[in-house]
């Protein structure tokens, strides 16, 4: 394919996956309870469903679904495992945005989920979207192989807790009160698990959903480290230079707020410099797993990611 | 056994879950990092500590042992198994406990995690206990069958979220500001769900790790379900009528809530009679298990559930 071509399909590509995800998300946080569910009640449903339908580009659902393709798997088995994905990074934003935490009112040009219901019900919305992952995930829906659903739980949990994305978090927060600013090292530290870990597990996915070999695993996870770092530096950047009526938030709050950034580290320059190598090396990474031209698309994914102006 | 015997065992062996639950959490939560996790933050990492480690009965972690034991199964499948549910169980008094929900200052005598620490620190910690338990069921660790592992997970997920643990807790703030009280009705639904749902995990997960028959596996989950609803008005009983020095927490604040408890609907003498017949009917069920005298000390826990002072 050449480039414009090749942009094309990848823009056809990420509106089928929000598409197909935003339709998969509506089905599972339907009214009915589940086999094992008691009751779903309705304003805590209300809240989780506001909290992840109807937003956002769906890009970690994309990254599931793509890479899942790569080895001929499509259909339910890569949508459920995206819906998962997205459900989790869905909570992360609704209790990052709690007054305790950034204490934010708007989110993608909405009020925030603690602003249009109220703190507790934000609270539980997050903890019920996490723990609907799980389930999602481990439900033999998903896959008919026990080991791929396991190994997938497994992945997910990982990038998602203490090690991974909770963690993140942690130390993000903990930097802005901090007498010293982050090293570049913490820094970048703090992204891979903040940002990094959930976004490497959409990759990750693809390769477990389609029994990838080991090289070709490792080189998916070397691509879905590079492509997570290329966004945290592409936000950085955009929260620099960014205006907040494309952004659907406020520009420039993360400086203002002490908070650690490439950008603040490096510089503008720099930090784009860094972003446009990042982009090649998950290219390269792309390259590795030996799969061909079926790879351009995530090699147009990275390129995105970091031209991205939201 | 005669019912001494069996009484002594019982602390015995309830002694002897804590114990192992603790050594066993207190390992899972050290500092080093499994492999995919990018590190453990330290302040993090011990907020989590503090809302899992030295308290409470360990009640669940007791079940999920014994349960197990009927089929034969003992050692690490039901001692991570009995973690994992813990660490649910801990996540969610600390959400519990923030200032948007019951807004305590007080959790087994000792200051609650946002307290202790800070209300962020505590949503992430908490966060973090939720996800870290599905990771530690689906770790082969747990189980060399991957289809006990994802039957593990999907059961405690189910348990947990919108329509278990999370959609009770969601029931019950909202029941504190309704313009009417609950109906029995829905009283006992918000019940099964807040506190139910969780302990008849614990005692599915026994039959998910041991291979229980479906009547076996049914008879257990009428166990747990008589188990759980005895212990929610035992907690009614004793929050009406008890000191707050034995419960480590303030005793009559439900009733001035305004929470919809059994006493309140029900009165204190016909909250006690449920509450024998619930003990009765867990009985019962155990004896369908056909299980013989293996399911004294379960039945036994039944006992000590409902008559226990804090």
């Amino acid at each position: 394919m050449d480039a414009a071509a090749c942009a094309e399909e990848f823009r056809r590509r990420l509106d089928a996956a929000a598409d197909a995800t935003e339709s998969a998300l509506d089905a599972l946080l339907a009214p009915a309870p589940l086999p094992g569910e008691i009751a779903r009640p309705a304003r805590l449903l209300e809240a989780m469903r506001y909290s992840s339908l109807g937003g956002g580009k769906r890009l970690r659902p994309f990254l599931v679904i793509e890479s899942a393709r790569l080895f001929g798997v499509v259909g339910e088995a890569a949508l459920r495992t995206a819906c998962a994905l997205e459900m989790i990074h869905c909570y992360s934003l609704v209790h990052d945005d709690l007054p305790a935490m950034d204490d934010d009112d708007l989110r993608r040009g909405r009020p925030t989920t603690h602003k249009a219901f109220d703190e507790a019900t934000a609270i539980l919305a997050g903890d019920g979207l996490l723990t609907y992952a799980f389930d999602v995930v481990a439900d033999p829906k998903t896959h008919h192989d026990a080991g791929v659903r396991a190994a997938l739980v497994l992945a997910l949990a990982r990038a998602a807790g203490l090690g991974g994305m909770v963690g993140g978090q942690a130390l993000d927060l903990a930097a802005e009160t901090a007498a010293t600013p982050l090293t570049l090292e913490a820094t970048l530290q703090m992204q891979a698990m903040k940002t990094g870990a959930l976004l490497r597990f959409a990759v990750d996915a693809g390769g477990i959903l389609g029994g990838a070999s080991v090289s070709q695993a490792r080189a998916l996870t070397r691509y879905g480290e590079a492509l997570g770092a290329a966004f945290q530096i592409a936000d950085d950047i955009l929260d620099a230079e960014g205006d907040s009526a494309a952004l659907g938030k406020r520009a420039g709050k993360d400086a203002e707020r002490g908070k650690a950034t490439l950008v603040g580290l490096l510089g503008l320059d720099a930090a784009r410099a860094r972003r446009d190598s990042l982009v090649a090396e998950a290219t390269a990474a792309l390259r590795e797993t030996g799969l061909g031209e079926a790879t351009d698309i995530l090699a147009e994914a990275a390129r995105f990611v970091a031209a991205r102006r939201n």
